[in-house]
């Protein structure tokens, strides 16, 4: 496969974002990351949107070339995505496989979702159909109460403690308040997530929670060899894996590890030629506390049942060793869910661009994106490296 | 890109499948491919999956991962892709350009929908979700009444008259009469056509419309430089060219030709090195019959305007000069939507093979697969040709 870099990116404010419709945020962000991209409309050859339900959402299907026309794109192949919350991540890679096959030289992504149209029930529900509906939502399992169980079997397991779920809380509101696109861009103390008493899914609180967010992030891909056309700033895409686990929760064997996560990372690793300690910034999928701590042992960053110490002992901080969702994660920034997968790559680059203002991360040279869907079914991993 | 091939396909019959879910549909569709493949499930390393709208049908999302459980494949990438009427073709598309890419040999795409779990009024309402919300569904214009006023212009345009798209009713319900898969096995007569007064959007009467079915079907993709390893009746994919169109009616120019299946087709015509009188046998998208008068001008059949004669002349027919729908169309085999496109494929291959039974077109080496979406937004066209 050809390589593939990345030249230009854009995205909205991630947030409840009650006067933009789903055409305005796909419109700006994609418009963003054309200009970042400084090449014209007419040089993109095709387009990939990732979105997880807008059908739910806004009632509206058929989303690639609705999206397309938003941007005012027209004739090219528009191709839309669906992969739960890793939808954006799924969405760059069918892209990137798109440009390596020779069939594109540039390729427009966008991610995004519309979620703020419907109630927390409603919202609760239509991303409960990530999972298995007819054995999990049909018995009122829904994503909150299933990281509940893994977060309960996680301290059984291995120790972890309720300490360690608000640290995650705690950081990555940190980092968020240093993210001007964030959705809740404000700290929060460790005694404020610990006296937390709004229970959502045992033994998690809404400090837990990842936020229901409106938004849309982009990137233009274009084919590294022609890179120097465009671009003075190139982020190249060392490796991007992607891996599948058991649909059903009651399939897995262990639910306090990801599957699809460990074989999508170690793809990426090896077809990277990197190990996890080569990583300088990472952003993963927090779609709840419990999930960061799995998904830094998954990655390989520390042994596995001991990612709980890792917020509290400050190794995932801004300055720590291996700074973990600097953009202030699912957490802070949001969660639109189609966007998330593109808006988390969107945040390494400006890392690795050293464009990151107050969370930069410094001397980033090498970054990782982490995007699963549902209870873990879909898992894609991708590294990134600044070229120049 | 490298050359890819079908060296297996598989189908459930289209229908009110009443008994079967969606996990049965796609499991059945894809073991019966992997079984006529000869390959071993560990084989196929990954998995797309073309449907439309599974949330509103069956509260199921996330759906490449549950379909690919059902057919018993774990681990490797699975994607689901959304086009409208044409995920299914779109599907195929991306399965054929990550084997063109060199990431995979082996790829297992199924196309599929449960569309009968719901009323005909709610089905309406779904798949009008795949014209423009905002313009469309809103002021009450559903795919019956676009496709009416269509068919109404292009009688005042080109003197279409109301005995052509009788034809088409009659020569798709013939052909479909003889294939085993088919949603209605039935003829009917012109007069019964003609005297139907079962309006369902002036001047469509439900003889004119495509059924609201249940089915699924698969085929197995393939390296063509691997294929003499596991088929003996090889069908070489030739070219599939894909294009889009406005996604709103009132930003087209001309709504008697579908400009984005004239791209896409002119892209498959050129790669294949082949005009349209070089097809032996075509399956068009004939969600209304006039829709299949348009594709055959669109397509270079007959010259603009002259698509009404065709059905009427014989031109289409099994032993015209061009047949047309031999499987029944979406109007007689059925329009399971995410099935619709990699369903006509399956039809192609069968009829390449010389194994399409009593509606086979006798020496057929070079076929033609023509699926859209919405009212034209997406059109993707597939030539495919007899290997040995």
């Amino acid at each position: 496969m050809r390589k593939v870099s990345i030249i230009g990116v854009g995205q909205t404010r991630y947030g409840n974002l009650k006067d933009e419709t789903l055409r305005d945020l796909i419109a700006e962000a994609g418009c963003k990351a054309i200009k970042e991209a400084n090449i014209k409309r007419k040089e993109i050859q095709a387009f990939y949107l990732g979105n997880y339900d807008a059908v739910s959402f806004i009632k509206q299907n058929h989303l690639a070339p609705y999206g397309a026309g938003a941007i005012g794109l027209k004739d090219i192949p528009c191709i839309h995505v669906e992969g739960a919350c890793s939808s954006g991540a799924l969405a760059i890679r069918e892209g990137i496989i798109a440009i390596g096959a020779g069939l594109y030289d540039i390729v427009l992504v966008v991610g995004a979702e519309k979620m703020n149209s419907l109630s927390t029930e409603d919202v609760t529900e239509i991303l409960a159909q990530a999972g298995d509906y007819e054995t999990e939502l049909l018995a009122g399992a829904t994503f909150p109460s299933i990281f509940g169980m893994i977060a309960r079997r996680h301290m059984y397991q291995y120790g972890t403690k309720r300490e360690h779920l608000a640290a995650v809380a705690v950081k990555n509101h940190s980092n968020g308040a240093k993210n001007p696109d964030a959705h809740i861009q404000k700290k929060v103390t460790f005694e404020t997530v610990m006296e937390c008493d709004r229970m959502v899914a045992d033994p998690l609180t809404v400090y837990d929670c990842s936020l229901i967010s409106d938004g849309a992030s982009a990137v233009v891909l274009c084919a590294t060899e022609l890179v120097s056309n465009f671009c003075k700033k190139t982020i190249e895409i060392l490796s991007i894996g992607q891996a599948s686990d058991s649909f059903s929760m009651h399939l897995k064997d262990d639910i306090t590890t990801f599957d699809a996560t460990v074989k999508a990372a170690n793809q990426a690793y090896k077809i990277a030629g990197l190990k996890p300690s080569d990583i300088d910034v990472a952003e993963v999928h927090d779609c709840f506390t419990i999930a960061e701590i799995i998904a830094i042992e998954d990655l390989g960053f520390v042994k596995k049942g001991e990612g709980g110490e890792s917020s509290f002992s400050g190794l995932t901080s801004l300055t720590g060793e291996i700074p973990v969702n600097p953009s202030g994660g699912l957490k802070s920034k949001g969660h639109p869910v189609g966007a998330t997968g593109v808006g988390q790559i969107v945040e390494i680059v400006r890392q690795l661009r050293d464009e990151a203002g107050l969370r930069q991360i410094k001397g980033a040279e090498i970054g990782l994106a982490h995007n699963f869907g549902g209870s873990g079914a879909t898992a894609i991993v991708t590294i990134l490296r600044r070229a120049n």
